[in-house]
C-alpha cells in the first residue's frame, strides 16, 4: 500500500526503504531536500512541500511523521491535521511522551482524522532485522495500515515460538502489537526503555564489579585478574543472562576490554525519566530503574554538590579530611 | 575419558547422562543408592562408599562433587582428600563460596591434589542445551579436564560469533571459559547471578508498571489495559530488551496473565549476596543489585518493622493515622 | 495587623489562635459554622459566607487559604479573586504544588492581586512551638505580612545560633524565610518533605536491623537481644544522629517497643512525589529520597506482580519452588 | 575511680582530660612519648611501655584501648591479655568490628579476663558535650566501670527528656547503655553509623536539588535561585527535618555557600560497610543506607568502568554518541 513519510533521518529513510524493497509505494518529505532527493533514487515519490506531499497522497491518506519528540513532531502533526481530511491517519512513530498522544489524538479526533502512535525498538538494526513496534490507536484505523506494520516487524525469523500462545494475537509473535488507544504504543516503548536502562545498569555494575576483582585493597590471595571480554563471550552460551545486550557488550569487550574510547558520560532520553515519573504517579516501586537512571545523571557530574555536603558534614562533626 | 561424580542430585545426574552420551566413562557415587542405580542403568559404574568410589578411578583421578555449598561439599572434599593421592583433581561443580574454594585449593595443595572450581549456569535446561562453565584452578588441572568440560559445554550453536573475537581463546565461545586460578570460577559465576538478579527485577518492575497502567489513581483518559502476554511476546523480536529471561517471562504470562499461580514469595540464595559483598568490599557501587536483594528479602516479609516505625514517626508530628 | 483565614481545620484554626493570643486581629471563614463560632469565641471575627468575609477585611486585604491542596484551594483562590481588589494578597497556607502557585501567581497578578505561598512545618506542634515558614512571592506583599509570620515563626527559642551568619537575613534564625517568588515556598517546602522521607527511611532501616540482630538465620553466638527504646534514647544524647525525629521515635518505642499498634502500611504524599519528580526534571541523582519513597508503595501491596514474576522466571529458568 | 587508657590521639587523649577533671585518676600510655607527657601534665601518669602500664594499675585494673580499628587494637589488647590476671577488664573504645569483639572476648575468658566493648559517638565534641557510649560486655565489668561512663557521657543536658520512659533503665537517658555482651556495644555503634550515612545522604541529596532548581534545563518561568544557607537555618526552628546533622549543615553554608573548599570525594568508614554486611545477613532490605555508602564510592570516581559500558551498549544499539 502507499504511505507517506515526513522525516527521512536514519529511521525515517530505513522505514521507507524497506518498505519499497517490499513493494510498498511511499511519497516522501523532509525540509531537506537532499533526504528527499536520496529515497527519490530508492523508488520514492519526493514532495517539494508539506502541502505538495499531502496532495500526493492517496485516500484516506496514511502519514508517518518520524521526527524528534516535542516541537518537531507536534508542529507537523498540527500542520498535517490542517491539511487532510476525515478518514485519514497520521502516525506518530517518534518518541512521544503518551500524555501528547492522548491530547493529540483528542485533537485530531475532532476532525475525523485518526491518530496513531507506534513505539519502534531496534533503532540502527531495523533495515536488516526489522522493527518490533507497539502500536497505539483506534482499531479500524490500526487494522488498514497492517500490510504496512506487517512488512516492518522482523516477523518471527529464528526466534523460538513460545509454548502456550495457541489462539493468541498472530502479531505478537511477528513483533507488532496493538497495544491500546492513542498513547498505549509509547507507553508500551517507554517502559521498554526504562527496562532497557535497568538492563544495562545490571551489566554494567556486575563488569564492574569483575574489572575490579583485582583492586589492591582486597586481600592479595583474594584478587583476580579477569578476562572480561571472554567472560561476556562465555555467558551468550546458556547462561540465564543471556540476551542481545550482552552480545553487544561481549562485542564492545572483545574489541576494547578496557573501553577506553568512552568517557562515561551517558545521556538518557525522555522514555527513562517518564517510565520513573510513570512508576511515581501509579505507586509502583521501581528501585532499580531509579537507580539506573540516576546512575546516568551521576556519570556526566564531575563534582557533585551532594558529596561536598557529606564532605562538609563530616569536617563539621568529626573533623575528617577528605581522601586524595 | 573418566569422571568420578559425587551427588547424582538433578544437576549432577544430568552432567553424568550427557557426559556417557558423549561416550565418556563415568563412576558415580551418592548416599542414595536409588540414585546411583539410576545412573548406573544409564551406563555409569556405581560405588557403594566413598572407598570405593576413590578405589574404582583410574589414575591421576578426577573426581566432580556435586553437592549443596557449605557443609556437604566441605565434608565431602575433605572426605575425598584423605582419601586421593598427588596428581589427583577434585572439582567442584556446587555453588561453594570463592573463599571457601580459595581456602580448601590451600588446603589440597599441600597435598599435591588439584582443586578446580566450575560454576555452571543452564540449569535444569543443561542436558540438552548444555551447560555454560566458568572455571577456576591450576592450568595443567583444567586443561587435562578439557574433554570433559568441551562435551558439557554449549557449544557454538545457533549463537551467532562475536565479531572481533579472532585469536581469542576459542574455549570462550564454546560456552566455557578458564577462568583464573581456584575461586575465579565461583566468583565469576557469582556476579553472573548477581546480574541475573538485576535483570529480573528490571523486568519485573517494568511489568509491574504495565500492570498498574489501569490503575483507578490515573486519570481516566489516561490508563490502558495492556496485554503482558503479547507485550513480553511482541518484545522477543527486533527490541533491545529481548533476553532469555525474556523468552521465560512471555512463556510465564502466555500461560497466567496474572500468575495467580504464584504469592511472590522469592527466595535468593548465596550468590546474590555474596555478589553484594563483593561490590562493598571492592568499593564499587551497585544500587541495582542491592536493590534487587533487597526487593527479593521484602517479598517474604509481611509486616515490615521498619514499615511500622516510619507510621510511628509520621503519628509522632503529624498526628497521621495509616491508610487503611 | 488583620488577617483573614479560610479554612479552619486544625492548621488553620491554630494559625488563628497564635495570633489573636499575639494581639493580632482575625476573620474567618469556614463552611462549617460550628468551626467558625469555635473561633469566634477565641476572639476572631466571623463571616457566614465568602462574600461577607471578604467585606469585613480592611483594605489591602490579607487572606490566609488553609485548604487541601487541588480543587478545595484552586476554588477558594478563584473565588476571592473575584471578590478582592488590587493590592490586596492571597496566602495559600496549604501543600500546594509549586507549579500551581506559579500559575496562579500569573493569574492573579493580572487583576493587580498578590499570591503569596507559604510551606509551613511543624503540624500539630506548631501552636505552641511556632511554624517553620517558606514563603514564596513578590517582595512587597511579603515584606507587608512580616507582622504576620513573626508572630507565627518559632523564633530563635533555645536552638543555638549558627556561627558564621552575622549580617545575613535575620529572619531564617527566627523560622522563616523568603525563599523566593510566587512558588518558592512551596518548592522549598516539597524538598523538605523528600529530606525527611529520606530520614525517615534511614532510621527505620537502621532500627530494623538492630531488631532482627536475634534472627535465627545468625550463628548463634553472633546474635544480640536489644533494647530498641534504650538505643533510641541514648543517641539522642551526645550523637551524631540526634533529631527531633529520633525524639519520636524514641517516645514510640518506649511506649511500644514492638510497634504493634501500628500495621505498616505507610502513606506517601505530593510531596514526596514530586520532589521526585523535580529531581528527574533537574538531572539530579536522588537514590536514598527514591527508595525511601518506593518503601512507601511497597508497604501498601501485599503480594506485589514484581515479585510474582520473579518467582515466575525462577521456576522458568531452575523449577525452583517458592519459598514458604 | 581509676583508668588505664593506651592511645592518647585526640579520642583517647580528650576522654581522659574528661575524667580527670572531674576527680577520676589516669594512667597512660602512648608509643608517642610526647603524647603521654601532654597528659602528665594534664594531671595523668604516664608509663614507659606496655610493662610499665600495667603494673601501675591497681587491682583489678580497667584498661581501656583506644587506638585504630584491626591490627592496631588486635596486637594491644593480645600484649595486654598476656600481661593482666583474672578479673582485670579490657576496654576497646576504638571502632571494632563486633566479631572481632566477639572472638576476642572468648579469648580474653579463658584467662579470666573481661572484654567491654563501647561504641562511642560525638567525637571532637566529646570533651565538652561528652560522649555518647554504646557499651558491650558481661554485667559484671560493665557494672563496675560505671563511674567512668557516667563521667564520660553527656547527662541529660537541656534535651527535653522522653515522655513515657519512667521506670526503664535511667542511664540511656544519661548517654550510655549496656547494650548486651561483648560485640553488642560495637554493633549498636555500627549501625548509628549506618543511619548517619542515610541522614546525610537524605539531606546531601535534597540540597543538591534545591541548589539545581535555578538549571537552565528547567523552564524559565520555574527556576528559582535559592538562599541554601537560609534554608538550612529556617528548617533547625521547628521543621520535621531538625537534626544537629542540619545544624552542621547550617554552619557550612552560612560560611561557603557553594562549598568551594571541598572536592566531593567522599570516605567511608568500616561500619557503614558493615551495616549493609548486617542487613544482608540478617536478610533486612536497606535500601536507603545501601545507596549511601554507593554514593560515597562514587564520589571517589572519575571515569567509571560501569559507566564507559552503559555507553558502549548505547552505541552498540543505537550508534549514540557520548554527551559532551
Amino acid at each position: 500500500m502507499q504511505l507517506g513519510m515526513v522525516g527521512l533521518g536514519r529511521m525515517g529513510g530505513n522505514i521507507v526503504r524497506r518498505l519499497l524493497r517490499a513493494g510498498h509505494r511511499a511519497v516522501v518529505y523532509d525540509h531537506n531536500p537532499a533526504a528527499v532527493a536520496a529515497l527519490v533514487e530508492a523508488g520514492a515519490t519526493g514532495a517539494a512541500s508539506l502541502e505538495d506531499f499531502v496532495s500526493r497522497l492517496d485516500l484516506p491518506r496514511a502519514v508517518w511523521v518520524m521526527l524528534p519528540a516535542g516541537a518537531p513532531t507536534e508542529d507537523t502533526v498540527n500542520g498535517l491535521a490542517a491539511l487532510m481530511q476525515a478518514g485519514d491517519v497520521v502516525i506518530d512513530g517518534g518518541n512521544s511522551f503518551y500524555k501528547d498522544d492522548i491530547r493529540r489524538a483528542a485533537h485530531l479526533r475532532e476532525k475525523g482524522l485518526h491518530y496513531v502512535d507506534v513505539g519502534t525498538s531496534g533503532g540502527v538494526w531495523g533495515l536488516e532485522r526489522g522493527y518490533c513496534m507497539m502500536i497505539g490507536g483506534a482499531k479500524e484505523a490500526v487494522d488498514r495500515l497492517d500490510p504496512i506494520f506487517a512488512t516492518l516487524a522482523p516477523g518471527l525469523g529464528d526466534v523460538p515460538r513460545t509454548p502456550g500462545r495457541e489462539g493468541r494475537d498472530p502479531r505478537a509473535e511477528q513483533g507488532y502489537i496493538h497495544a491500546g488507544p492513542s498513547g498505549a504504543g509509547h507507553f508500551v516503548k517507554m517502559i521498554h526503555n526504562g527496562i532497557e536502562y535497568g538492563l544495562m545498569q545490571a551489566y554494567a555494575e556486575g563488569f564492574d564489579i569483575l574489572r575490579h576483582a583485582n583492586s589492591p585493597d582486597l586481600p592479595e590471595a583474594q584478587r583476580f585478574e579477569l578476562d572480561l571480554g571472554d567472560i561476556a563471550e562465555v555467558w551468550r552460551r546458556g547462561s540465564v543472562v543471556s540476551s542481545w545486550l550482552l552480545d553487544l557488550t561481549a562485542a564492545a569487550l572483545a574489541g576494547d576490554e578496557h573501553l577506553d574510547a568512552f568517557t562515561g558520560h551517558v545521556a538518557d532520553s525522555g522514555e527513562g525519566r517518564w517510565t520513573l515519573n510513570a512508576a511515581i504517579e501509579e505507586a509502583v516501586p521501581a528501585h532499580v530503574l531509579a537507580a539506573a537512571l540516576f546512575a546516568r545523571y551521576r556519570s556526566r557530574e564531575t563534582a557533585s554538590f551532594a558529596d561536598k555536603l557529606l564532605s562538609a558534614m563530616r569536617k563539621g562533626f568529626g573533623g575528617h579530611q577528605e581522601p586524595k
